[in-house]
């Protein structure tokens, strides 16, 4: 195996990740308020409401007992187990509304007694025989992007609970250029795991909203998927190779990139969000970093017309590397900022470059120039014979400029006593506007009329699709309660219409109930059977994904 | 979701699949004895031996109280509860050489004790529902066509074994041409599910050289790859949905091409090799049906520069439909078949179209007139680029050919004394060369100087590629004790490379030992507790899969 160790000799090039907000998400140096016009419209909405956030907010005292701790300090070193509330706060639940509604409320109930950072695979597994052995809970954590409730352990029976910061443990092990894999560490976040292999010509390709925060074992145990996933495809289809601390010891799968030997363990650990195990390297499947990338905008006369030319790629085998749809409601609200759609319209069918209602799709390319140029000219035609409009590059570069910031508005929106959460799905092609309007329909439905419901597509396969859609709402005098309800309502929908409850953002404790509807009473036996198999004193983040 | 119903309407278009012989593979009436120059040639080779067949072999009778059958002919019918020798005979063992050898001794001793075929899924469950009570081993047959051991139950503990024959199972459940997904029944076999697809414009698209046998159900309880897997995927690729009945109860998956929703559950049922569950229905990405298809040979210097080629269409994502690479062993075998490659060689770099040594590479194109020369023509300057030589078609239409003649011929050859089996794993790129070298030694150190070890590529992916190994050898007075010795050092030589011990032919009961290698301690007790999950009595296909 062609392999170069690359570790901590590359350190002094990683981006530096900030902490994000304890209350908020991202880096709190770039928290905003609404710009003045925004917040005007907002109150033309929704009226005016407030969503206060009590400022510095303490966890509740560690519930452990810390002679337990000592045993871990000398697994980890004195200065990796730490117990201060600063440190507490930071690593309590994730970022779904619920969970910032929580924080902003000071409610930090669910806070870790401690929070222990093992350093390598022999130290996870360290901890993990302490855990068992104090029958204490341990959290994995990696960004604490989490939007499903899946930083929220169980305390019931157990002694207490601790963080497993994996933050440490950020090297890339082994890079095979032949194969075109490489091993990681688990506490990357997306852009050092980018910036290590970039070093070596390569890209990982996988850029979800919450890539700047998200982890490489974040992505693999929730089954992450990225914007570009049309050409890197999903994250777990790029894992070749895992290996995972558990409680019966350490597990290493990966023998080839595919194989017959039975049920594919990979597929277990994959989607597991630290119930069944600790991954602690992931190998990848990587590629050459694109020497080109070209992002452009298309116009489609409705949402229906937009995803028939979507599937017509996808069935082709012509995919571009990023295809994304916004439905008309969508494209409205994209089209509300000036840079979305260019003046420049010389490349659209009618050269006046406005879109005229209906829909903005977002295709981009990347690769060599030849490959660049050869695929983009056949999605052109594709295109263009379904009768899109070429709106130029401008709304593709638009796109690339804020693909990251939304969850930053949304931070800025409750602030302005307003709800913006998301949620998504998937199902197959011909399904797809029966459980577009079903969902839509129940969220308004429990929301109010004043709700705006925005979707998009942003993952497709050659068999169906993913629906994301995007809720804004007054937050009123019980936002939680009201969110709760409604995601409640929409979830249901989803599941009567037979579509999954969660495309990429993974079950956690959130999504458990409709898991078990989705799977069904002998999936669930399955999941509860690999849960005893795995991890028999059920201290590996409790509550999480097995109903 | 649109769907058409096809059902039993579209039966009289099914091809008729015949029986196969007990001690052979394959269509009795195609037996063949080598001609006379290869016989001739065999002789010079390897010595005149002979391995001959005990004609009319017997199973033992059977060990079922009778009493017991009622309840299940009450079920499924008295017509489709079967206990006579001839048909018992038929459901015994499947075709790797050992099963072969066992029979053409005469040792039928895994012969089922009966033959039920329930007709549908509430009946298969109510097989299951009845072997639980009275503590009898299924046994799902398909096609029959297992070359691991897949279908030699376990009796200790148990009443007796019956084979659970799926032949009645045979409908299109629903097309979804939109989704383009088709839900097939378990007992169709290949030709019969390509037949009834193609009446609604589709193909699956799958062709492994088992394909005129081998079964829906069985192609996904082992994770079958056939011979198109560089255009089609793998058949578990394939699959989006599945149904199984198990002693648990109905298990339904497929919310979604893919999702986040924990561990991919369709993924443990896949390669479950009947120990999990029956297989009663699967959903799958179905294709229309290729305009076109061209099929051409290549000629490489050697093995290693072939590979390279593939390696780099694979990684640029430019595969095309069929890619098939011989070593410099079988292309000197298959270019003593006159019409291996043609004596047109106008289209080759030389202009003289001989092979000059090196090796062979079929490609082959399938879809519209538009997509098979686009990918022809992007093929066709990668391959030239790296060395290439195009021997145009000849070399492709003789492949296609004979493609399915294979397991005749190796009866012919144990007919004349001579051993011929395959075995076949996969690796990531950069350790192809090791593994190759190492099952080669391992085999000839086994076998003797005298072995003939052919290999070719097959199946190749961005990060690795399948290794597909001929074995000749004359069989000698023990031929069981030969091979079985011959394949325990090959699977040894794979495990030692960290390959793994099947790429496509399932793990069955004779690579039990070398999967507990590939998956570790961890990986063996979490198949063991999805087995005793799913299956508490241990009735499903005892003895084969888990460790």
């Amino acid at each position: 195996m062609t392999t170069t160790g690359a570790g901590p000799a590359a350190a002094p090039e990683r981006p530096t990740v900030p902490e994000m907000h304890p209350q908020r998400w991202g880096d709190p140096a770039r928290a905003t308020a609404l710009p003045e016009a925004t917040a005007g419209l907002v109150e033309l909405a929704f009226g005016h409401h407030e969503t206060p956030a009590v400022a510095d907010p303490r966890p509740p005292a560690p519930r452990l007992d810390p002679g337990l701790l000592d045993d871990l300090r000398a697994v980890v070193g004195e200065a990796h187990v730490l117990c201060d509330d600063a440190t507490r706060r930071l690593r309590t639940r994730g970022k779904s509304t619920p969970d910032l509604l929580r924080a902003r409320a000071g409610d930090l109930s669910d806070a870790p007694d401690a929070v222990v950072r093992p350093g390598d695979h022999d130290e996870v597994q360290a901890v993990l025989d302490w855990a068992v052995e104090h029958r204490v809970a341990l959290v994995p954590f990696g960004g604490g992007t989490s939007v499903t409730g899946g930083l929220v352990a169980r305390r019931d029976g157990l002694a207490g609970v601790v963080s497993l910061d994996l933050v440490r443990m950020k090297r890339l092990v082994a890079l095979d250029p032949v194969s075109r894999t490489a091993t990681l560490e688990p506490g990357l976040r997306g852009p050092e795991a980018e910036a290590l292999l970039a070093a070596e010509g390569f890209t990982l390709g996988h850029f979800p909203q919450s890539f700047e925060f998200a982890s490489i074992g974040g992505f693999a145990a929730t089954r992450s998927s990225g914007q570009s996933s049309a050409g890197y495809g999903r994250f777990d289809a790029m894992v070749v190779g895992l290996t995972a601390a558990t409680p019966r010891g350490r597990l290493d799968l990966g023998s080839s990139p595919a194989n017959a030997a039975g049920p594919d363990l990979r597929q277990l650990l994959l989607g597991s969000e630290g119930a069944l195990g600790v991954v602690t390297a992931v190998t990848v499947r990587v590629r050459p970093v694109p020497e080109e990338k070209a992002y452009e905008g298309w116009h489609w006369p409705s949402f229906e017309a937009g995803q028939t030319a979507m599937r017509t790629l996808a069935q082709a085998g012509q995919l571009p590397t990023v295809l994304r749809l916004s439905d008309e409601h969508e494209t409205v609200l994209n089209l509300a900022r000036p840079d979305a759609i260019g003046a420049d319209g010389s490349e659209g069918a009618d050269g006046d470059g406005a879109p005229g209602g209906g829909c903005l799709m977002i295709t981009g390319y990347e690769g060599t120039p030849a490959a660049v140029a050869r695929r983009r000219d056949e999605v052109t035609e594709v295109l263009t014979a379904l009768g899109g409009r070429r709106l130029g590059t401008d709304p593709g570069e638009a796109w690339t400029h804020g693909r990251f910031d939304a969850p930053y508005l949304r931070d800025s929106m409750l602030d302005a006593g307003v709800l913006v959460e998301t949620m998504e799905t998937a199902t197959f092609w011909s399904r797809v506007p029966a459980l577009y309007a079903a969902v839509r329909a129940a969220l308004v439905a429990s929301l109010g009329e004043q709700a705006i419901v925005l979707c998009h597509v942003s993952h497709v396969y050659e068999t169906g699709c993913s629906l994301y859609f995007t809720v804004a709402a007054p937050a009123g005098d019980a936002p939680l309660e009201r969110w709760l309800a409604a995601k409640s309502a929409a979830s249901d929908a989803m599941l009567d219409q037979g579509a999954t409850i969660t495309h990429h953002h993974a079950v956690g404790t959130d999504h458990k109930p409709w898991l078990a509807r989705e799977v069904g009473p002998v999936g669930v036996e399955l999941l509860r059977a690999l849960k005893a198999a795995a991890d028999p004193t059920g201290v590996l983040n409790p509550g999480v994904l097995v109903p």
